[in-house]
């Protein structure tokens, strides 16, 4: 079955139209398809908001078919944080749906001049209507009325006040399978785009959809289903993320020969109140208040989301990653589990990326604008000031780079302007090559590589192979907890697409993609220069049992890594 | 006389040394010398307001001398606003009493560790200390306290409020003849890296110094200064400036046919109210009202400062300029002189770029914080929340760039992230070209070319004719007004340091002071992407008796201003 339907929705003129998409296309999807969309259809000198500015979505190559975690979707833009080339990579229900109903694309272009907007897309088409009625409001709220009860059928993806303010940190909420917006495409501003679209929500009914994409060899196709999903459950780091999700590195990372679980705005790499905020305290809790392990979207093998409940057995959230954790817990001097599990379901429901957001608020308490550890006032400033848009909201709405910027702080984690995640590169020095060499600036999720004690020669070689591979993650669609690797996504694509495609030819297809993302980024005026890490993670050192580390991989060597 | 004394202050240690000027210096002063040991002695790539970075203080080639207006001073630094090279360029008292008595520069390195500094210079040397009692003071009590009656041997240079909070639109104010710091080296930021430096003022008495620094050919060179004050006061030009100040020209520049009258934030080049802010008016307002024209400087023959006086005949600035009146009137529709006078008294005592500020707040105004035409309202932004550090005022503080981003504002006035000047590149394209091309960013001070029906390729010529002249300028230390052309400038080097300079060497010396801020800010990552307009100016055409007018200069040709 084809999925090339590309959806286009000019904001300015109202006008929905649709086509087939052209044949070069064939083997790109997800972030592969959104980066080259981006690249030939927009000037990278625009601005990220304005009306010459597109916003893709587009779901992966497997998207929609029966392989565990396929359902990922890209969203493609010039970021207003970065500058630069984007992808926000989104789970949830949002991308099987799309493929079920054989759509490729959805390109969103102008922005509209008489108000809110929603897209409505389903087995009839798709259709864009005022939607002045869900201005201002919240996620949970919105995706509750959106999607309802039709938890089978039903997905949105949807904007809260962050992305209506128009906030460099806002995300875009993807519906998960119990209908809450706790997925969300959230790194660069993907929901300040929309927002100054003016479209509030897009909503997928695939009740009309086929069941399930197969394969172009079927029996091949599904054979490989059977082989991958067996694969991924007998993987020992899986049983792992099944049991405690990405929380469980927790333990692992606090101890002082790792030293990656930021603390006091990256000022150290070990939190002393660590276990209030580990995945085995969050287990325990969850066995008292009825938290369980949930799949993000519907075939998820893996169920890493943590449903996670108050003292009273009430939902609170249902994302409580280990990005979150460290970075609004043990980087503001936040805890226990209670306390990060409230401010992460804030940041859902107002719709903002965590790992920004806890970035700006540390820059903020650096500053001096709350003490460390405040969590009423951590509270207050995301439940009232940036939900309302206060200047003080906006301030770190605007990001982490933003708020140095107001306060006149020089130490600040951010790479191309997108604040650090939790990975600590002056320990994990592969993970500082992968922030400061990948097109979409400090992103853990573009290449992790956590050896410790390879040579810098080999650290390059592992950031370059691990990039190329999250690339092919990134665009096949599925999870990188799965652990797929080139040759599993290799004979996916060719029993899919009934055409052969090896293992180097997918990398070739990546390295391009890579390639079109930095020829975007140099268009948007980027070079060398940004490709480094701030200079005080050379300076300052983390204390490790074998003496002080910083990062410090030559400059030159980063620049091997795309040569 | 050799002018050849360094003096360095490292704010972390507390350490004051002086060592005399390398050898390679000799013909380097002003702009010139603060850009090339900004790139020697600073990496592109710190962060500018930490304590890596310093901040270069140094007067012109011919200071202390009795050339006319020879007595400008240069702040070179990274600038918190840009990114790149900056040098704020100021008139005013202190470029004289440094040179008289035989400081080049002051070079302000490291960050006070325990509260606030004042550096006092005099004939008995250079000495830091404790200025907490200082703090938190704006620059009109500032001055009044550091300077007091001693008029004719002491100058300040202070920051307030803003710099203070490391504001990226901090300026310093040094003072005027009447003691009043109404002169500032303000674009670009220098008040912020003075503020992050811990240093809140620094006070020069030349009591002990020479009277006035001779030329080694003493008899031509006074020859030079009689013959050149003689064309400056022959020159109509200058008539008019004496006359009117800058404002002179607001009459001219809201024509039909100029429409370089920036009104509700760049969007028309013409305001109706205008007249209600024209030199002329203040003219008439200043007769009733003991008003006068001001030299900026001791031996300064032009006196193109408007000592603006209230209705009851009490002061309220003397430093009203066409710049301050346009972004802080027409720009955001606020009239009528007296309005924009109490403004711009507030920035002065507050220590702010007026342009900046002007633009920032036409950005949120466009943005919606305040109405258009709000003058209490931007008073009291000014007054409360900028002076007072509030989340307002700190978006508001930190520049034009920076509100748009915290609104998510896609139409943003900035070249190299600083603000635009009232000079309409639409309309006089050269402009436009200097804007793009300089690398000090959008400034009308780097190379004015107002000449209209020019081809392109001969406006590219005169950009870079009047950079390179306004180079030579900029490191005399005279004022553009007085038309200095580089001849006059050769001859006076000549005599002053008795060695041949040809008009053709002085200009291979600004090509190479040039080339020395091109540098520094390719290593800082900028490229030939940042010597660009925004995309705005291109698209919104203004309405010129022959048609619609955009800035439609190919990028090809701004790129061969430097080759």
């Amino acid at each position: 079955m084809a999925i090339d339907r590309i959806i286009r929705v000019d904001m300015t003129t109202g006008d929905v139209s649709e086509a087939r998409a052209p044949e070069a296309y064939a083997l790109l999807g997800g972030r592969a398809l959104t980066s080259r969309m981006l690249l030939e259809e927009t000037d990278a000198r625009i601005h990220p908001l304005s009306e010459a500015a597109k916003l893709f979505i587009a779901p992966g190559l497997l998207a929609g078919t029966a392989v565990t975690t396929s359902g990922r979707t890209s969203f493609g833009f010039k970021s207003p944080l970065t500058g630069g080339t984007k992808e926000a990579n989104v789970g949830g229900q949002l991308g099987h749906r799309l493929a079920r109903l054989g759509i490729k694309a959805i390109v969103v272009s102008g922005a509209s001049p008489d108000g809110w907007k929603r897209l409505d897309i389903d087995g009839k088409g798709a259709r864009l209507s005022g939607a002045d009625d869900l201005a201002g409001r919240s996620n949970y709220d919105l995706h509750r009325e959106l999607v309802g009860e039709a938890l089978r059928t039903r997905a949105a993806a949807t904007i809260g006040p962050a992305g209506e303010h128009r906030m460099s940190s806002a995300s875009v909420a993807v519906t998960d399978p119990e209908g809450r917006p706790t997925r969300h495409a959230a790194r660069g501003g993907p929901g300040a785009v929309m927002g100054a679209k003016g479209l509030k929500a897009i909503v997928v009914d695939d009740a009309e959809g086929v069941r399930t994409v197969p394969g172009e060899n079927a029996k091949e196709f599904k054979g490989e289903v059977v082989k991958f999903s067996k694969m991924v459950l007998d993987d020992p780091r899986v049983h792992n993320t099944s049991r405690y999700g990405t929380a469980g590195v927790i333990k692992f990372v606090n101890r002082d020969n790792v030293l990656s679980m930021p603390t006091r705005n990256h000022r150290e790499g070990s939190w002393e109140h660590a276990d209030s905020i580990s995945g085995q305290v969050i287990e325990e809790l969850g066995k008292e208040r009825g938290g369980k392990m949930l799949p993000c979207m519907a075939g998820c093998i893996i169920k890493c989301a943590i449903l996670y409940n108050d003292e009273h057995g009430e939902h609170v959230t249902t994302a409580l990653e280990f990005e979150t954790i460290a970075l609004l817990g043990s980087n503001l001097e936040i805890g226990p589990a209670d306390a990060v599990a409230e401010l992460d379901r804030l940041c859902d429901d107002i719709g903002l990326d965590t790992i920004e957001v806890g970035n700006a608020i540390g820059v903020a308490m650096e500053a001096g604008v709350l003490a460390w550890g405040d969590w009423e006032g951590t509270k207050r400033l995301l439940d009232e000031d940036v939900r309302g848009g206060t200047p003080l909201g906006r301030i770190i709405g605007g990001g982490t780079a933003h708020v140095a910027a107001t306060y006149g702080i020089d130490r600040v984690p951010v790479v191309k302007g997108q604040g650090l995640p939790a990975w600590e590169p002056r320990t994990l020095k592969g993970m500082g090559i992968t922030y400061s060499s990948s097109p979409q600036g400090a992103d853990h999720t573009a290449g992790m590589v956590t050896a410790r004690g390879a040579t810098p020669d080999t650290l390059v070689k592992q950031s370059r192979q691990e990039q190329l591979t999250m690339m092919a993650v990134d665009s096949v669609g599925v999870c990188q907890f799965t652990n797929a690797l080139p040759g599993d996504m290799a004979a996916f694509i060719s029993e899919r697409f009934g055409e052969p495609l090896s293992e180097d030819e997918l990398l070739t297809l990546s390295r391009e993609a890579i390639e079109t993302e930095r020829e975007f980024n140099r268009r948007a005026g980027f070079d060398r220069e940004d490709d480094r890490l701030p200079q005080w993670l050379r300076d300052e050192p983390l204390p490790m049992p074998d003496g002080p580390s910083t990062f410090d991989i030559e400059d030159a060597l980063i620049d091997e890594v795309w040569g």
